[in-house]
């Protein structure tokens, strides 16, 4: 198996602190299969999240989608590789109240530096609450602080 | 000048609690124009939204961008309408830090309960960081809590 080190394995083994904006959003690692280029994560929806009918805002389910994708290649990385997301597409399919939300992230495709990504979010309930597709680029670490 | 009513504007003028998910995001109307369908906001991005080299992760800036499209719609409904996203597109353009970030939304076109939605994002240096595109479906209140 491929080491795991730079900067995404370190957050997710504790070498480094958790990025304040995964925080924010719950996230929580479950496992990866870094040959198969997927990923699967929760995320922990607050009433924080919520709208005035009580379920979680639009904006925070692409929030976490878009913090799917990126861990989904991120882990695929060498240690001095990062990645910056350039679109992101996102489909929402049904409401889902706060709770635990499971995210499924896969790399479909990298053509050198161009990278397609697809995730999926699951609810409590169970169904399938959003989708998306994304393209991205890998980029140097050191670049990283300018990149989008 | 129509009459500002309705579950937007009594959040906005102070007459029903400012959604949950909104004040997460540092949520700041500015103005509307709702026979233009252009609506101005500003969030506050902090350092909870930000990614290890201290940007403002792109998670929060398609969330921002998520809560300037469905403003921008639901400025123009009426009191006992509602709205749903069905898709969102993002573009990240920029990195940029934590600041107030203002956000332009504007209805592009709308035929019957269809709406095409389109806004974008800039930080506090100036260029735009970030744009988007949505549809949306208008629908009524009492839908609202089913609707994604």
């Amino acid at each position: 198996m491929r080491k795991r080190s730079g900067p995404f394995w370190d957050g997710i083994e504790g070498r480094a602190p958790m990025p304040r904006a995964a925080a924010t959003l719950g996230f929580e690692y479950i496992d990866a299969d870094v040959e198969a280029g997927t990923i699967e994560l929760a995320f922990a929806a607050t009433e924080d999240f919520t709208n005035p009918m009580g379920n979680v805002l639009g904006a925070f389910v692409a929030a976490m989608l878009y913090d799917t994708v990126g861990p989904a290649l991120l882990a695929t990385l060498e240690p001095d590789q990062f990645q910056s997301t350039m679109q992101l597409n996102v489909s929402f399919l049904r409401p889902v109240r706060p709770g635990r939300i499971v995210g499924k992230g896969r790399v479909v495709h990298r053509d050198g530096d161009l990278v397609f990504l697809e995730a999926s979010l699951t609810g409590p309930e169970g169904p399938v609450i959003a989708t998306a597709t994304a393209t991205a680029r890998v980029i140097a670490l050191s670049q990283a602080p300018a990149a989008a």
